[in-house]
């Protein structure tokens, strides 16, 4: 019998616990801090089993998914530690990649593997009530595998971000990882929040269509979870925040001179490279 | 009989032409520099009748809207001038307001009224094509007086923009205009096209989530008509633009010294700022 742990029952965690449904006929162990949350998975058929800590979930399973923000996720692996089942994966699905990838392995039993995963889909709302089976549709999946990792776990992962519904699924090394996310995930949730950081005293709703609406969106933040990620991801970040004011500077001047062919260019530019990566 | 001239038949003139089907029992003259567009409308029943010219719709008509980029309904209503009916309203739906306010009223002949307009509401493709009944649904409208502004024009201009379907209408003076839309839809509109400016070269699709796809749609940018917005409204955007990278550079610096209580304080504080926007 495959038994999978999920501990941490929130929005990722729930909603690979019902996606999960089936895969390798596993049985489902959860265990989340909410002991009231952990009731409603059950009840709710998320899970099959109810686990009283996260130990009593990891003893039972062949693979472990830590689904919690960072710090979590690195305690309860580090709990954990005397519990796994031999030849048990780990995994879990934090934003940030190079720092667990430098810690776990030397925290894990001889035999047991370490595969990190960053499923890319999410919702504004969390918790287990927003969890749903179908939020993985199409998302893309990031397999981070330490060195010297097993192939066999790697493949264990890659078959289950398929069953779940991935789109398109990457192997990246973890500073890959988190020189791309810090790109393409931190620094849209900067632009986004500190596009609200000040705003006209006059400004109404009725000043705000599309443009504003969507870039904004996720500025209604997990503030928690986010100083986290931007902490212990702040080398690329700021790397990348860097280049994004360089931009900013090269369009304030050419806006300054009112350099009406620069401003096109600028534009031109930013058009076609929006095109492109549609199609990576 | 109430006669409307829409002049300049694309996204937002076609979509006008046929959510005001009824209003006031109008007849609807339609005009755009394309001549296949102009049929197209008339085919498709947007419009009643197909003008040869600008002039030619203009001179039929109670009510004209002038419907296209900002220097196309400059030259348009000024090309107009000796052919509008005494008592006639012009409008137009361009993005920034200060300089049409200044300039309109005195090409215009005594006696006709100049009343600036702003619907909220807009796609990334743009064109007849794309024209829709329901685009106005629920949008903010902003009305845009000039100084010594008829009364009566002004309520012509509300009752419409409620006929269309307006959510909120607000009365702005051309500088409060252009100020508020500077920050709301301008630097929305940059910091969306920045984004894109750079990417790094391993960034895939699957690396790219719903904060970036939302952050960056605009960059799918005419960048005529934004060069001529951004050139226009230049000095209200290098004012908000100033004021986000200040708020950008605060941000890298708390990221630099890995100042948790920064960063959170930053992000608790853009999270509050959204939420309040969405009430106002």
């Amino acid at each position: 019998m495959f038994t999978i742990a999920i501990i941490g029952i929130g929005l990722i965690g729930g909603s690979l616990a019902y996606a999960l449904r089936g895969f390798r006929d596993c049985v489902l162990v959860g265990y989340d801090i909410q002991p009231a949350v952990t009731l409603q998975a059950k009840m709710y058929g998320a899970i099959d089993i109810a686990a009283g800590s996260a130990e009593q979930a990891a003893e039972q399973a062949d693979l472990c998914l830590f689904c919690a923000n960072p710090t979590a996720i690195l305690d309860g692996i580090a709990n954990c530690r005397v519990f796994y089942r031999k030849g048990a994966v780990v995994s879990e699905i934090c934003g940030v990649k190079e720092e667990l990838a430098r810690t776990i392995p030397s925290l894990l039993p001889e035999g047991v593997r370490y595969i990190g995963l960053h499923p890319m889909a999410g919702k504004e709302v969390g918790g287990f009530v927003n969890a749903e089976r179908g939020l993985f549709k199409g998302a893309g999946f990031i397999l981070v595998p330490p060195e010297n990792h097993d192939p066999n776990a790697l493949a264990l992962m890659r078959e289950l971000s398929e069953y779940v519904g991935a789109g398109q699924v990457i192997v990246n090394t973890p500073a890959e990882h988190d020189d791309i996310i810090a790109y393409s995930s931190d620094l849209p949730h900067v632009t986004a929040t500190a596009l609200v950081s000040r705003y006209p005293q006059a400004l109404t709703l009725a000043h705000t269509a599309g443009a504003f609406r969507d870039g904004t969106r996720v500025a209604n933040i997990d503030a928690d979870l986010w100083t986290d990620l931007f902490s212990r991801n702040r080398k690329p970040l700021l790397y990348h925040l860097d280049g994004y004011i360089d931009t900013l500077y090269a369009l304030r001047d050419a806006l300054s001179r009112n350099d009406k062919e620069a401003i096109r260019g600028f534009l031109n530019s930013a058009q076609r490279n929006k095109r492109r990566i549609q199609d990576l």
